[in-house]
């Protein structure tokens, strides 16, 4: 596996340098690039965040810098046992499995920045290190995956074999598309709405490979999002609720999120957002609810991200301003069990 | 269907007696079980909360019943037309449609309740019906399923098929279990244990089916652990956090919630509780954290419910007091990272 031997040869690299360090008698150093704010930038060709040339360095000749040095080497350590074992860990399982070596975080939100820190260092995300959070989306669609993990090499799985979708886990992620009729990606933000499209075949009609979301996606499923537009050439349409936070979903599917300006791979810039729009609020005449003070404050946010300066972007928040309301994308069954399926998608999905 | 058929006549004969009272110009008025604490009656027999005989008029002659009979109704009516057109439902998703009826609720919560009034009304539960939460569990092992659901009827699945686990959704709760080299349930809290044993082949080494809770699991899950328990004459090991919460997992697998004491067929009481205990967290050396005041009060509440009554979950609870510490099962990872697998399964799993 390409990728496994590139992960591993980026944490050999780092290893090598460590050890010539010492043998020259030197304290060995890492740099990594910084992730402050101020290191943000916004990169207008790839149209995401990226880290600007800010650098950060860990000096294991500083006493200040020793714990964190050794925290990163330790998880360096830990991310090539995963791959020589070919096992995959939860972020949770790594931050217990560091006591065993005595090596201390004082809560699983620092070894989640250590992990950030391995990806930034190596310019590998941690997926490809076996890491993974305990949260998954899910998939269903006519698209065969050929699994590459150990024990499934060459195996073939059909993705409308279950009929309550498969999840989007570490097995899913690695494996690569040898078969497709599908002709779109629909990624829904409710589990509602996923299973309604499964039962009435709107994947059938569609051509559609349907994912379910539920709210902001882990990165992997963003990552099976972009190889499957890239590779089998489909385009992708995200249908989320109808307030600030649906449409922010689609937002960091087409431009990325801050946390993870240092992971390429993970957008798909062409995504199209098709709604719940307050346009559409109105349009379908949808059951709706005032938006509340988080919903506002979430719209300024948004009004001033550099993400949102396209005149689309800011004509949306503006309709939301205007309109004061916002719907699930459950709110289409005040029209019938089976509307969004016969006259809200097709009239959304070109 | 069998299944289908009885919830359907349990709707037919609930609306037949509705539509004979108007006949005969009585208003209608229906009678449900009390679901008071209350009408909570712990069943020595089964070891499981039943309701008494407290009894709930829904008058619709009665003004202040009003709104709660045609919810009521409007929820049985819901319920047949999903029934009738194959399709399932979210809990969310029925709140949302009954806008489309002028039916109105107040929230979800109002809607939830009166999902349940169906159950106690017909003793069919919601499931049977199509109405599921949004949450799923996982399930992975040696047994193949038969599906009955509308477009795989008879279709088979084998549980190894995924490696990141099949979602325990309608379908698969519906699905008949056909074929089986399983020889026991082991269900975990987490899922990174859940992942570890089905990369390790634990699965095969215990012949184990294995089912990701992630916390106190749907109500499905319990259904079907049930389920492969009874049809397949499989034990059940339950494999949890050593705390006061993860110890009413495995307890609520055994004796039933009193929010489903209306629901029969969902526990399994012989399920055996494998840990971990306060006693393995310090015959394991595990890391552990001091108990926090919300654990303390869970663990007096737990002293005196009825359900822990047996002196063997008083000395667990009686353990916890004197250690005063707790440990997630992730805690093993101290002594390596198969460690969970090869050594204190083993000595749990007899």
């Amino acid at each position: 596996m390409s990728d496994q031997f590139k992960s591993l040869s980026a944490l050999k690299d780092l290893g090598t340098a460590i050890v010539q360090s010492i043998d020259n008698e030197e304290f060995p150093t890492l740099e990594l690039p910084g992730r402050g704010t101020g290191n943000l930038v916004y990169d207008e060709e790839s149209k995401q965040f990226v880290l600007g040339n800010a650098r950060v360095i860990r000096d294991s000749s500083n006493l200040r810098h020793i714990k964190s040095f050794t925290q990163l080497v330790w998880v360096a350590s830990y991310a090539k046992q995963l791959l020589q074992a070919g096992r995959t860990s939860s972020l949770r399982d790594l931050y217990y499995s560091s006591e065993a070596f005595g090596v201390e975080f004082t809560d699983q939100a620092e070894s989640d920045r250590t992990v950030t820190d391995l990806e930034c260092l190596t310019g590998i995300a941690r997926e490809a290190f076996g890491v993974f959070p305990e949260e998954r989306s899910s998939i269903y669609g006519q698209v065969t995956m050929r699994y590459t993990v150990p024990g499934y090499e060459g195996r073939d799985v059909d993705l409308t074999l279950s009929p309550d979708g498969l999840p989007i886990g570490p097995a899913l992620v690695t494996a690569d598309p040898v078969e497709s009729k599908a002709e779109l990606i629909l990624a829904v933000e409710s589990g509602g709405i996923f299973s309604r499209l499964i039962e009435t075949r709107a994947w059938e009609r569609f051509n559609a490979v349907l994912i379910h979301l539920g709210g902001q996606p882990p990165r992997a499923t963003r990552q099976l999002m972009r190889r499957l537009h890239d590779d089998l050439n489909l385009p992708v349409y995200v249908f989320t609720d109808g307030d600030p936070w649906g449409m922010h979903i689609a937002r960091v599917i087409s431009t990325g999120s801050a946390n993870a300006a240092h992971i390429q791979g993970l957008t798909t810039p062409d995504a199209e957002w098709i709604g719940v729009t307050a346009d559409d609020i109105s349009k379908y005449s949808l059951p709706s609810e005032p938006l509340n003070n988080a919903d506002l404050k979430r719209l300024d946010e948004l009004s001033k991200d550099v993400r949102y300066s396209d005149s689309i972007w800011q004509d949306h928040i503006r309709d939301f301003r205007q309109l004061q309301r916002k719907a699930e994308q459950q709110a289409f069954s005040r029209h019938g069990m089976d509307y969004v399926v016969d006259k809200y998608l097709p009239e959304k999905i070109h």
